[in-house]
């Protein structure tokens, strides 16, 4: 092991680093691309406007109840009652959660000025505020006489992880027009507090699960105060040093195996390795330390290429909820935890702002509707933690008033012990307008694409575009300029790479192939003009690579920006979905149903599953069987799905 | 969930119970077989002779210096010395492992005679005794000042699981000519203290491990006192009820989900499963209920025909150290937890006894020769816990001086934190010749092949017949009678299912097909009358059943009774043996190499792995790549290693 290049702090570092101007969750000093907040992008209709209305009706009501309910909340309320060591409920981090919960709020509160929703936020800062010690502490699970001391449990304690989901929550409150709210200055005194205790001069360690740095960047980011970005340098090259204790899961499970200039690949607990990954992104770009920020894309590049599910989703054990070796892909066992998706999206989308480059756009969005929009049921009420690519058996749909464990229902569950996720979809989806497109000084990206609209202030003063699309029912995406400058401009469109060579763009009536990247039509515009865009949405057959053994003689479906799947409520023919083989192509019923040619596989009985044949036989009579977007699944009850479907080579084969 | 039929404790209980004089681990009362005990059945040469010889002059000795290294013996002192609370060493069921060197130990000097092992075993003993209270209780971690108290945590405790190794230590120490030993007195004190703590009117609850239940049976077996079995009884019986806590990982870990007479297959820990599994069919026997066997052996033809490894290995998460679902089971997160292997053994073992199916000798073959040989280095001295059936990156050899995780170092190592699997390798190999042969009161079985002499005492007097062989290197067996009676009696030789219709028998000149299962000749025979059986050794190629996902598109390779694997020490023009693809059938070579022609697939880097093609080609050059047997697999070095090899298919589709 090679020690660690020094960080020049001062080179790069931007002069001017306040920003609390613009409602986004990250917001880089510098960058190919330029974030546009939540009040720029608007989101009027169609698939994401709906989660969102689903996370305003239903998700954040939901997620405060529960907590409320179990005591997650109250915890705060133990503390200053003095009963805490008796009373305290939940896992160590549950404070997180509360944190996360607030974000989404204060994300909803900007997004939308709700007035009784912005006063439940303040009723919560209000509960937690008095917990806060003279030094800037707050935890409801260290420090008092009956519990474990401050700092002692470094490996699993989380309590710098809850602080920086505190202080994301404070961005989000900050940025949202609110610098100067009591929860900011509550965030401040804790990250004060965090760099005097683990300063230069303070303990040598970091915390067992990253989330500290992500925040403190962009605290520091969003304060002008560049302490918080030093006291992220720290923690990021402490990391890697075997620093934190070495366990059963090994030191890769928390990254501290090694330093993060040196690794090759995302490996460990996945949501600790990209909420790290974030993190050191963000850290590179402030410090201007461009070789941070390769690493990491070296790292991202070999995850995406080896070790990431169809769907985006990362973590292939749930032993140590990690991910595993390179093409270690499994379908049943996949973990792919929700929360490891929106750790993803955070890191690809910190490096696509740091590089421009659209295949970490093209990331998000898979992740987007593949993982994200796949937790949360139909209802807003249940969600999945992990999210497994094929459901051997038919799971039991878990009670509305019980916690379920994290990853043993298969069903989507209204809670889990370990609650993490739901509040992370809540917070994610509240800011989704941040991920939809970026700016330049000189154009607008439209990167996601939803009905709604997008204003940018480019170099040369204000414009805006109209988007109309049913995407991705549809790929029709239709721009209007809506406000313009004089001079000329650029309107970037990103092709999808799953739209190969078959996007077509129609500007000012004329149709020409739109390749895979950002496809830029440059101005000047008039107010009025249109632009269209015309993606592929014919069902893609979808081959994995040869090193995958889990997916060996199987194929998928994707459409669009979706990945399919057959479940068993669509195959009443068949007992479990495992039966089925794929025998032809899919196609598009009048109805907007894929269904794909499949037989059966009849399956006998044996003592002993190894043999000189395979022992299964197959059916001569062929079914359309309807194949959906993976993310509505599991929302008809009990079934068997799967993403991945054999061909009926392994039945006739010898 | 019905509740459990009510045993009828006095049905079938035989009358005379006590058992001491034959050398077995496991005596029946009845059953369709009678063991033969270990100076019955003795192995003097081939492959087991050869294990056995590496247990004495190495792995006994291996573990008693590591568990004096680390403490674990020393753990019985420091009580001694009034230091427990502050020097304990070793996880929670550490004295559980001394147990099982003792019982390796006690069968040793059984098999051997050996002295200077007899004082060591002795040596342990009065180092233990004087921590047994007044009461029988013995345990070094619970119960004292400053611990926690005894059966606080019978969940996580293991202290009921410790004191069964105790008792099977006890039944060894018993059996081979010991039964007034000071060691078996203890255990007479603590299955004593057992009774009357969680007898009828007891604490209502059973050990989160099972262990206790089979040793209990035995222990009643060897004694007489039928008080340990109707305590097994209360155990078994209430285990399924939901007596246990809920945990994270459910109640079916620990086999408290559902009444044993309920399940239909084997679930949970697969340690746990097993020796449950074993426990129960004992009860059943010496009960008489044979719906009881019945429903244990119907829980283990499903296992076997649907979450068993080719290799007989059991366990396909490391989550749990658990069998997943029917037929889900990957090669490279195979656990196959080498205890596992031998709770199998335990299980079919036992069920082989009772039902007379050779079926089940089948399986202890399989699992000797692919579980339980693979799990020792050729040292003796370093050992697989978990045993991989797919090494897709080099491991790193661990240092001979380190406690390794469980499961996280790909190659053997010396001792693990949970190091339960070395000391029951050695207590089954010191046991071994009790696998070999059975007996009725009309013939003897021959079970498993080795060189060596088996001597049985029939109704009408003692036979004795000499084996030679060079199983299973060679198909021949070479069986001459060398003590036979007046009258007929009949000698059995199993033909494992393997042989197909391929096996020939030679008896007084004559050749004639020696079908599946166990083939009989009857006597009466004269001293020098000789059998020979002939059993294909051809390498077969093997296919794995269609709903096996991770296995599609693959073949193994099959010689005799040892699964075969690729390694890439043999495959030195690849990188990893991942890139072979099976091109042909296996050949013989002269100098006793198994070959297979194979090509390698070019593999490309691309930036996402799935695509509209498999991205894929195949050389055109073919290379004979040595196949080896996977139990000696990991003793050259690092390497990667299969056992299910991909065919070309899915390089050379659409």
């Amino acid at each position: 092991m090679t020690s660690s290049p020094t960080i020049d702090a001062k080179r790069g570092l931007p002069l001017n680093l306040q920003s609390s101007d613009i409602s986004v969750p990250v917001q880089p000093s510098h960058g190919a691309l330029t974030p546009l907040g939540i009040e720029q992008v608007r989101i009027d209709g169609g698939f994401w406007a709906a989660m969102q209305d689903l996370n305003s009706t239903a998700m954040i009501q939901h997620c405060e109840d529960w907590m409320e309910r179990l005591g997650w909340i109250g915890n705060f309320d133990a503390v200053v009652e003095n009963r805490i060591v008796q009373d305290r409920q939940g896992r160590e981090f549950s404070d997180s959660d509360v944190y996360k919960l607030m974000e989404a709020m204060a994300w909803e509160v900007g997004r939308t000025g709700d007035d009784s929703l912005n006063a439940r936020f303040d009723a919560l800062v209000d509960r937690i505020s008095p917990v806060q010690e003279p030094d800037g502490y707050l935890n409801t699970r260290f420090g008092r006489p009956g519990q474990l001391p401050r700092y002692s449990d470094l490996e699993w304690g989380h309590e710098l992880y809850c602080y920086g989901h505190m202080l994301q929550a404070a961005v989000a409150r900050g940025r949202t027009g609110r610098l100067d709210d009591k929860f900011v200055q509550i965030a401040r005194r804790a990250a004060d507090h965090v760099c005097q205790m683990f300063g230069s001069d303070g303990i040598q360690s970091v915390c067992g699960h990253p989330e500290i740095e992500v925040a403190l960047v962009e605290f520091g980011r969003m304060t002008g105060d560049r302490r918080y970005i030093d006291q992220a340098r720290l923690f990021v090259e402490r990391r890697g040093h075997g620093v934190l204790a070495d366990i059963e899961f090994g030191r890769a499970y928390y990254q501290d195996d090694q330093p993060i200039r040196e690794a090759e690949v995302l490996r460990g607990h996945s949501v600790r390795a990209t909420y790290l990954a974030a993190g050191a992104i963000d850290l590179g770009v402030e410090l201007g330390d461009q070789s941070l920020v390769d690493a990491v894309r070296t790292q991202m590049d070999n995850t995406l290429s080896r070790r990431t599910y169809v769907t985006g989703g990362m973590g292939a054990h749930h032993e140590g909820e990690s991910f595993g070796a390179d093409f270690e892909l499994p379908s049943d066992r996949a973990y792919a935890e929700t929360c490891a998706g929106i750790g993803s999206m955070m890191a690809n989308y910190r490096l696509l702002l740091a590089t421009g480059d659209m295949k970490y756009a093209d990331v998000v969005e898979r992740t987007l509707y593949n993982v994200l929009a796949t937790s949360p049921g139909e209802d807003g009420r249940s969600f999945f933690y992990a999210n497994t690519l094929h459901q051997r058996d038919p799971g039991t749909v878990p009670s509305a008033k019980e916690v379920s464990a994290r990853a043993s229902s298969s069903m989507r569950a209204p809670w889990f012990a370990v609650s993490c996720c739901p509040t992370n979809v809540s917070r994610t989806v509240a800011s989704l307008g941040a991920y939809m497109a970026t700016s330049t000084v000189a154009g607008v990206q439209v990167l996601q694409y939803a009905t709604g609209r997008i204003a940018a202030q480019l170099a040369d003063g204000g414009v805006a575009v109209n988007v109309v699309t049913d995407y991705p029912h549809d790929g029709a995406v239709r721009v209007t300029i809506e406000e313009t400058i004089e001079g000329a401009w650029t309107l970037g469109l990103r092709v999808p790479a799953w739209a190969g060579d078959s996007a077509v763009l129609r500007v000012r009536g004329d149709d020409r192939p739109a390749p895979v990247g950002l496809v830029e039509i440059d101005g000047p515009f008039q107010v009025g003009d249109v632009v269209e865009l015309e993606l592929p949405m014919g069902v893609r057959v979808v081959m994995p690579d040869v090193r995958i053994d889990a997916l060996r003689g199987q194929v998928a479906f994707e459409r669009g920006p979706l990945v399919m799947c057959v479940e068993s409520v669509d195959a009443p023919h068949v007992t479990k979905v495992d039966e089925l083989r794929v025998a032809g192509e899919p196609s598009l019923g009048e109805d907007g149903v894929v269904t794909v040619p499949m037989r059966n596989v009849a399956l006998t009985a044996r003592a002993w599953p190894f043999a000189v044949d395979s022992g299964a036989a197959l059916s001569s009579d062929v079914y359309d069987v309807p194949i959906r977007p993976y993310h509505q699944w599991g929302n008809r009850g009990s079934s068997t799905m799967r993403v991945w479907i054999p061909t009926e080579a392994d039945v006739s084969r010898r």
